[in-house]
């Protein structure tokens, strides 16, 4: 019972770890289609979000299954309740990444505002942020999982470096306003990847350690 | 012994219920001060995100507590497994009216751009959407949690006016531009809102109508 339980939750990592190369190759997608002008890639990311959606309800009820039937207690506990939120911040990340393929659509109908460098630098952040914290889930590695909340602040700094350089533009010419607009809520999108990718991480860290790194003021 | 657990179900009810009330009041409160421009009010929300962040980690403990002692099967475990989800998704929607507060308190720095008739409209919008979805959960009504999904179709709606609206305010005067833009954003927070009572109201069909996992073969 015990090596059938330890295989089931090795299944429920490699699961998860798929699902997450799985949302981070649709950002990855869905910034290149932006940089790139190439509006076919953008059928990739919706084809995958299918695939997402589907691993989230299989993830979710093999959690479910594991509760029932081996009843975990202590750390597999917190293990099985972790994975089963990581599956949720890991749907989300790919509903980003889903926002940033219809904003993308609409943007490729019009002339290119400007060369775009801080947009796919900041996707490359946030989608190395969603592979370190599910790294860090999987090796229950506490230090990792606070490398990945600490990125988070250039993260931060990127789309406040974005909304700056768009604002010039929009005050420079109107024309240019709904462009830049629809940018800056695509490095709004980058930004709460990198929100979910710290969720991640401070449920591992709370996992590891028991201790609620969420909110440190209580500490 | 079941008893006790009964009890125990309905303290949590109990404490998710006073999560969703306390994150409302904050959406109410943080909008308050936007429209009113009262800056006062905004103190409130702060000191309320950190009763929500504490009554976070009460929920998660008392919740992993059930699990160990209880060991809850079917029905119950759906029912955990979903409080769990919830607390999460309360505690995020009490951020999001911390974002719009520290906008409001930007904003409350300038003359107003216009008089706010659709923000306040999307925000009792989505804090009904809110309450409703802990409602249905409360009560396992799919029904009611039905209407909530369909409910946000109409602050999505809302948010596409207020985009527009805006936009003629940014192109009529540069000099908007980012008092116009922050009241976009805050219709984005309203509109995350929204979408997070969504996320409540499908965990709330998914628990109701679920399979029972000790027994998949048999449904």
């Amino acid at each position: 019972m015990e090596r059938h339980f330890a295989k089931e939750l090795e299944k429920l990592n490699e699961s998860l770890i798929e699902m997450g190369q799985t949302a981070q190759r649709m950002i990855q997608d869905a910034v290149r289609a932006l940089v790139q002008r190439e509006e076919g890639i953008l059928e990739e990311v919706f084809a995958l979000e299918r695939k997402v959606n589907h691993m989230q309800i299989e993830i979710d009820e093999a959690a479910l299954q594991l509760f029932a039937t081996q009843q975990p207690v202590a750390r597999d506990l917190r293990f099985l309740v972790t994975a089963m939120k990581l599956n949720s911040e890991l749907e989300r990340i790919g509903d980003q990444a889903v926002n940033i393929a219809e904003s993308t659509a609409g943007l490729l109908k019009e002339p290119p505002l400007k060369p775009l460098i801080d947009i796919p630098l900041m996707a490359e952040l946030a989608q190395k942020m969603v592979s370190d914290s599910l790294e860090a889930f999987v090796k229950r590695d506490v230090l990792m999982a606070k490398a990945v909340i600490m990125a988070d602040d250039r993260v931060d700094d990127l789309k406040d470096q974005i909304f700056r350089e768009l604002l010039t533009y929009m005050m420079a010419d109107a024309k240019a306003i709904p462009r830049a607009l629809t940018l800056i809520l695509i490095s709004r999108n980058l930004e709460r990847i990198g929100d979910q990718a710290t969720n991640i991480a401070e449920e591992v860290i709370y996992m590891v350690e028991g201790r609620d790194v969420r909110h440190p003021e209580k500490q």
